[in-house]
């Protein structure tokens, strides 16, 4: 598959997560939910599943737990590039759905991946050369400093090939601290085309405070993006493109899974703009598409185009037949 | 069994519904959860539930599909009288439930079913003119052409032998048009005693509006019918019987499974009439049957008498233990 | 295990929970969720899971239900001491979760349990002697004459070996009247130092009305009891102790299994307050501790200490990860 | 339905069956399959299944296991005709399955259940006395003293009322002990027109030892029945009508679920002796459906007569399509 | 994806198989497991899944049905390359897997699937002429005359292409006649390089009786046919390639799943004989690929390379860890 | 419970197994089955449901997969006692149980487990000390070299504290070779006092060959056992204990999950033998729980004493009821 270019090419960890059943606790469940997640392999699958094609890079040993993670993003288009490590394990996490106060819990197991000591050499690193944008998460160079180095390196090949980069900073409390984040992300930053962050994050991490549009205005012109997007929530997501300020709210939604929302909008952004939308269109887009993530299970957004469509239409009428 | 009565015949397809998960998607969806499922086929079920005899009319291939539609009827009690057809298939529905924006979606794959081809020679139509009540509903003849006839052919034999008649509208716009609707079913009114129909579907398909008082009048009026009864979703009912204008508010409930809630109320308020009650106190009834149908997986109202009565009563408390 | 001493010993009926999937009916249901569950030892398991050390005492046959019992508690590190028994049964109830206007509901198969015949001869009463608290729930009086006469054994036994006694009135309507529960209770109620009841069976089957906190305290004075706690609800708790009103509200919470909460209350109370906690902190912790309850499946308050604090502290975020 | 009339009636207790998945046990199972399961229903079920009419005499509570029971048996198309009784249970059996050296279990929590007090007054036993037979167990005299009597006096009506009378020995050790049996059984044996026993009950309980056919003869000769079948499991049975002996051999099958062998080959043997058939006949289909039962799970026989059919001309073939 | 070849292309229906647990039967089933299935994607998942590429040619219409089978292939790494249809449903089968006497059922449910319809303007036909291979099965043709011409363009098609031609005639008795079959298929063999056929097909419908290499090279002969292989169930197959016979034995297997063993021989054979393998090699690889199958619940072989070079290896010892 | 002692201490991983359904593959599985399991806490559950007392050793994070492993050991009866560590994983392994030729595949995911770094330190040794008997296996030496150290320390104090000492010398070539097996163990022998082996590892890792009586003695001999028992699988086991040889059979049995059988053998023997019966009573009493564990899922044996005698008195008759 060398020939083939993409429109989007990803690059992170996939992980397998083990979910228990609402009301069930990890500690004495009998039974797990078995699915493939990551933030970049979601991207991807979203991006694949509205029109795009897309490939995602990542480093995995040779076992059945790695195959799983490559058939579930193959059942939705994506090609997986990987590489084959004779060494670390495949990274797992497992989820307790709960409401409040309990509140629903990610428990970490991840520690040991392959994918940790990905170096560039590892990576078929053309396709991110050859594809129309490179997509990575903040997520990435927090698993290790190697995986820290890869990423600076992807982003500058990509910069170099005329690759549009997009960066989710997509902070984890459980990876890293504030400060440990924000001194390895902070410089990538010159390196991206389309930055991607939390109003939370912003504050918290890049220490940019104040209206989402200033903190964006703010971010694009420290690191000269083409366009920052800052991500509310609730509240929906703010975006400074070209010195244009775009807002867009969020579409309300019952919500079944919140996980992989803020993939999936990144996801929905990325597919509509690579089709030549205008970035208030791709907002739309992106946020209609995180609107009907929160209603399927599991981490990626198992959705149709005309769906999407059919929501940014507003045409969300309960049941046809 | 040819020479039993019933309190209540009804006339129409039931199909399997093969329903997936709550937030599962039949695109990769593994199990499907099975069940019988039909607007007529839920009327009866309720009736017999709800303490009267009912019998449901059909055509069906010989398979175990077809007999897994007549054993989940005889569950509830309902004496299935099926015509056995050398062609044809069982009908099927795929449900996916989902809240909004994505909303529970209805896939039919009911195309080429045995009942399409039914005569009222193929149906033991001695039934309908014993039984108290023929019920049957507008996706009955939306189904065929044949069937569009043969429901007129038993509407008028049940009007011929003194037998009441009930009309649910039960518009989809799945099967066919607004006008295809109205052409087929207004001419069924004149043999209608009872005549039930949505508020919406009597604009859109009958082009009566206004208030629905007054669309029940008009539509009694132009058609002869005994009782007109409008509903209104979570706003209740109103019926127009000799003249008198009955308003019956929704029971509110949380809604488990909303499919067949109406032919829950249509059930409902039939039994309870058959039994003696005014349509005042049969509307009432019909309304708690079919708030407590929401509360209920599958298409019918598995419910009990003393249910019905415990909310009509309104002692609806939590738990009791 | 004769040497051992527990912090909490209870005495109670622990049952076989069978519960349907909701949106199910036990009368067509195909599958049950199977659980032990019962007042005394859903306050066993809490003190154990908050820290204290808990045993349970009953009366049991000698089979595979009775083993699921013992299993069931040992799970949560509470011991087990059982008197085995050559006849009766292990008592069993089903559960049919339902939204309004159904309601949950309560169908119990508990007759002629094991329990119902147990004296202070069967049971190993030393460990209540030697326990630091000794908590009973008028469920137990409520099953036998026999059980009536046990449990008051059982108080003064604890009285006259200064072990602190608790006890729950814990109506149910299902197993006596209102008078039949308070002839039996009202005398015990001499032996307790820590009194929990709800408001409304205060009122119902007590007779003592007007606000929580005049309840509290005219049931402190005429029983001379160290604490009373009238629990409310969705509206917290007051306790009345050494003339002091103390008013707790209830935490909010996601609602997955009501069914246990009660118990989850008194046994965070008791865990903390046995732990050298006030009243004040120790009402804190029951009330966090109950909610957290609302979000675990089945009788028994699955949660950490870590949590309970979490709750305590409203540190209730959604997601950390 | 006071004037319908059935080829077969059966009377006897049918419980509800709670059997844990291969390779769980009770004591750490979390899941219960839940199935209605009585030697005598489960004729009637094959009964009706088979092409004839049957119905279902027992006493029940007014609950929702009750509901379940006769819901179960409606499915199958047996009509239950139940004396609704105040007190006692539901009886329960639950079910471990394993093979060897554990061998399947059956656990019984039958005590107190509602039939054990039925009398003849209680039950519409005008359906007996119109039936073409009558179908009764050893296990239904078992259960009490008053169900002995009462099980008397219907086979003495049925004779009366020239109604065939079918007893099945059935012996079950975890309810009497086999001088019990004989003392109860033999009496009754006067009254009974086809006598079905297995060879080592004959031989334990009622002390007929030798050849099956030697302890068919004696059997058919010492009570005067019409015909004496002596089951032997996979050697089949052997028969003694009008002093011929017939020997039928046990069709080979892969057993899913043993359980409800015995009343198959009875339930299929009625089926077809009653639809005129030779008692040669009737054993050869009984043997077969006993086969194609040991396929299926649950108590029950969910087959259909053209796969007796098959079976019988030996068209076993693995996979047609 | 036009640009793309690949090792093999096949071209038939693929259906979604719902089927029932074992021990269940579809009349009383409450939960279908959900899969697609047809021979000739099987075939395509076998090669992809072993190291070719594979693609899969045919008709579906725009439907989440239609989704869950191009997902299902995509898993496996096969591409589909599918006409879309406004008309015609997706096929379904429903399986009921049983012991005997009642032996595993086959219920179809594929009338009126959008397949039928296809033309080879529909196709994407160059796949077929750039493939290295191009395998369709006996069952494709039987499907419609549509289907029939269809068949035989394309292999015309493949041969004018020189790619090279599998055929397996796959009868179906629920599909065709054996007279019917011979009529539509035997024409097609000239343009067969590799014919596939079980000796009992050879010889029902083609009338090619006598020992397997002797069917097989008179097939050979009267074809024209480079490879044939005459497959022989539990006794393995027989080949004759270029006048050499070669006979290869089947692998033991404990069956947990019998659909799909046909499929993934030919799957087997091809991947490695495309592999460069000779014909010998190749019915090793396959006949081992075939065993494993068995062991794999579904239709399509979810196995491994390595899995079957063990098992050629006969390195097949039970658990290593 | 620093004062507590046990019949036995033991001392070992105990890890997280996910295993999928029979015919289900790791790469394409939905769901697993999440229970506990380690070879010397299977050892211990087995003395604690046979009548001993039980305590495990182990080291594990603050985890919910931790507690899960902590709470499934306390449900039989086991008590842990577990050093809590900061850093390290609980072990995890999967499970696709499968027939031949695939044959049932473990595929484990323990790199990085907590234990691997537990010092004598760490370790509540005083209960080794105090115990009866003390229990380990190979596979703990095997996972670090810490551990291999750690093993040796506690096997030299429980001879110090004439604590009996078991090992198992458990081979597992996903572990180590042959030869790092033997250089470590090899060494550990001369401080136990019952050693079990089986004969292929006897063979393989210890260069024993011969007759099974044989390598017993010769190892007996070689390290001064007090009693040397060789395992054959499908043959039994031969003991030799002061001389003599002891041969005992295993008993047939149909397996349901064969993993963990070596570890009932170990538990029932010990079991037996701590209550005083001699070792050819012992090891009857082990093939009899060995057996009865094939029946049953999971790692453990979750079996009563009264099962295991009457498998030792050979009443293994199917169905009792």
């Amino acid at each position: 598959m060398t020939g083939d270019t993409f429109d989007v090419v990803t690059f992170g960890e996939t992980m397998i997560r083990h979910s228990v059943a609402p009301g069930e606790r990890l500690e004495t469940a009998h039974e797990t939910e078995m699915r493939a997640a990551g933030a970049e392999s979601n991207v991807a699958v979203t991006v694949s599943r509205l029109g795009g094609s897309a490939a995602w890079l990542s480093k995995l040993p040779d076992s059945a737990l790695a195959r799983h993670v490559e058939a579930s993003l193959r059942t939705h288009g994506v090609t997986p590039v990987v590489a084959r490590s004779d060494e670390g394990r495949v990274g797992v996490y497992y989820l307790e759905p709960a409401g409040e106060p309990r509140g629903t819990n990610v428990v970490y197991d991840r520690a040991g991946a392959a994918i940790r000591t990905a170096t560039p050499e590892d990576l078929a690193t053309d396709h991110v050369e050859s594809a129309r944008a490179f997509h990575v998460s903040g997520i990435t160079p927090a698993l290790s400093e190697t995986l820290a180095d890869t990423t600076r390196t992807l982003l500058d090949r990509a910069v170099a090939a005329d690759t549009h980069t997009v960066f989710d900073l997509n902070y984890r409390g459980k990876l890293w601290t504030h400060d440990e984040a924000r001194e390895t992300c902070e410089p990538l930053l010159d390196a991206v085309d389309t930055f991607v962050v939390a109003e939370r994050d912003a504050s918290a991490v890049l220490d940019y405070d104040g209206e989402a549009s200033t903190v964006a205005a703010d971010l694009a012109a420290a690191h000269d993006c083409e366009t920052v997007v800052v991500t509310r929530g609730a509240e929906g997501a703010v975006a400074v493109h070209d010195g244009d300020v775009i807002d867009q709210g969020a579409f309300p939604a019952d919500t079944f899974d919140p996980i992989g929302t803020g993939d999936a909008f990144v996801g929905g952004y990325l597919a509509r703009w690579l089709d030549g939308a205008s970035v208030e269109e791709a907002l739309e887009y992106g946020a209609a598409t995180a609107a009907l993530k929160r209603t399927v299970g599991g981490d990626v957004a198992t959705v149709t185009p005309e769906e999407v469509d059919r929501v940014v239409a507003s045409d969300t009428s309960d049941i046809t037949r």
